[in-house]
């Protein structure tokens, strides 16, 4: 179940207030003069409340120079009022079913404006509509901005990954009851599913369980592919706490024997994942950290099969900066947290993917899933 | 579970190609040059394709002169190809991690392109990435061609939103077995979105389980209240079919003996929102239909405690065209679908919705959901 919940009093030390100050500071150092921040992740790490994006305006303001202020639609008031935005002090302002919330956030904009950054995640409607409300003024993504706070986890983000990524683990160490021989993607992935929750997460983000050729697929969906002895079966999960975190971890299982090929390609991707974890520290680029595993592949004869970025970071998202990818000169820092998976893939053949959670710390890493990383070959 | 799987073959009436070719006409009645349509729900409607928004580009760009293509990343070409665009014979196009998709698209466009529509959930980041990639070129909202398209419903789309319907009226029949006192807003939310995916959902969109003062909140998110005699509840639940289409239905119950000024309240609810039921058929306008049931509410002296709008169109989505709301002049015609909410809410103290979701037929109207209105008093 996608649950919304917003975050209990219990987890406010995750949200904490001062994060809207930052925001302010920061908008304001880049020479902008407001931030226009809409439903999503951005919402939730300023404020705590987790609305959905939906067709009515939900908007926080986050002017560079004045107070913030959350417009919502006067239906969803009571629930904001409720949530962790209604103790936050700021002030939450309703508009009617007939009212026009763009011209209303316009109106409160500063005369003079010139330079606002909309959510990364706002929807065109939204964007277009404020384009419309706010003539000749240039608009830009809230990234910029946001995307530093965001990278930088504090010891109390890096705790709630710790315990996603050992949320995630517990899946994955029950993998045997459920991946089986006959019987298909599908109903493994049903199981995962319910697994997922039963962890300790609230949703489950995603199930990818690839068998067989399928597993030459890096997004593969479960299928109706039965799984058979001698399949290769690459499982990509993850879900979301309570917290807000999410957790994103794959392991490469073999139902029975694998090909003899099957092993040699997985050996060089253990190598090649195991070099990039204990690679990660303070300094190295993204593009570095990437290179390392990909050198490795490459070497092996495997370089046109690895055919995506090593990772991506995580926090409040799966998917967010930073990208371990070739192109990014980005120095790791302390806090950072990131995928590390790399993987080879045989086209119409079989596949492998390695993923574990690394966050860097001051001396090195820490890999936040810690279930063996060699293949695991089930019973067939 | 949030289940992607893409439609599956018995599904492909659901999704049929010449869907394609309408949206290029149309497209090009209206002057455009192309339309840019990312992952959701129009994508899902015109290919069957169900990719989820993330960070990298996928985007179907379907010129108003030419062929349509589908660009996808490298690493989901393969998911791609087997996801029922594979088989509409349009162009897969991967690009790679260090590619520039927006230039990829834009090198693609016709020379002296002037107007381009973006799918109207397509995110900023993206968005500002075609309007970098795109100078001079004049961006627009694709629902100016898609709403048309997606307002009426075929015959396999109201039957697909009919048994939507009855899978989620299955879950409201059973109410009884969860909302019991003594147990949290949230205690039976689990157990509904449980239920939700046994009648046959394959995911749980939103629950809303709103007890006591909480029901007089429309959007409450279920938390920690413990469910007391005497408190009114109102419980708004909905999900997503296999097929694609979702449900959306809200009845008011009681547990134990409601106040008695609740029951006038809800009699004069159920009052309204049975003569908008009974009013739906073509030639009636929105605005039109939602007066129906605010005047009766008015003229109870609830107007201004019936704070939102009378519903929202359903499809694939459950927010969508058309709005039954005030200032909206769009006639009603067959095949469109909406739901039929009207509420009356005493701040602090309680409130009540009634939902049913209606088609429009040529000669009134259809609902979909079809257990009781009246309300439903459960064991205290």
């Amino acid at each position: 179940m996608t649950y919304r919940g917003d975050v209990s009093e219990h987890l406010h030390h995750l949200y904490p207030a001062q994060r809207l100050d930052q925001a302010r500071q920061a908008a304001a150092e880049q020479g902008l003069d407001a931030l226009l921040i809409s439903p999503g992740s951005d919402l939730r790490y300023l404020t705590g409340y987790q609305a959905m994006p939906l067709e009515r305006l939900t908007c926080l303001v986050v002017p560079a120079h004045d107070e913030p202020f959350l417009v919502v639609p006067n239906l969803e008031r009571p629930a904001a009022e409720d949530s962790p935005a209604g103790s936050l002090g700021i002030e939450i302002t309703g508009f009617g079913e007939t009212d026009d919330p763009y011209a209303l956030i316009a109106a409160r904009l500063p005369d003079g404006r010139q330079r606002v950054a909309v959510d990364n995640h706002m929807w065109a409607e939204k964007v277009l509509a404020f384009r419309a409300a706010l003539p000749g003024v240039d608009l830009s993504l809230a990234s910029a901005v946001l995307c530093t706070l965001r990278l930088r986890k504090s010891a109390a983000e890096v705790e709630a990954l710790r315990r996603a990524g050992a949320a995630i683990d517990r899946v994955h160490r029950r993998m045997g009851e459920w991946l089986l021989p006959g019987r298909t993607e599908r109903d493994v992935a049903r199981d995962i599913a319910d697994a997922i929750v039963e962890a300790g997460h609230v949703t489950v983000d995603f199930v990818i369980v690839a068998a067989g050729p399928n597993s030459a697929s890096p997004h593969h969906e479960p299928g109706e592919r039965v799984i058979r002895p001698g399949d290769p079966v690459v499982v990509d999960i993850g879900g979301t706490t309570e917290e807000g975190y999410c957790s994103d971890c794959t392991r490469t299982y073999c139902v029975g024997d694998p090909p003899a090929e099957f092993r040699e390609l997985y050996a060089v991707l253990r190598q090649a994942q195991a070099a990039q974890t204990e690679a990660v520290r303070p300094g190295v680029t993204a593009e570095e950290l990437d290179a390392v595993g990909r050198d490795i592949i490459a070497e092996a004869g495997h370089g046109q099969h690895f055919i995506h970025r090593t990772g991506h970071g995580i926090g409040l998202e799966t998917h967010e900066e930073p990208y371990i990818v070739a192109g990014s000169t980005l120095a790791l820092e302390p806090g950072m947290a990131f995928s590390v998976e790399p993987g080879i893939y045989l086209p119409d053949r079989f596949g492998a993917r390695i993923e574990d959670i690394v966050v860097c710390v001051e001396d090195g890493g820490e890999r936040l899933n810690l279930t063996s990383r060699d293949l695991v070959v089930l019973p067939a």
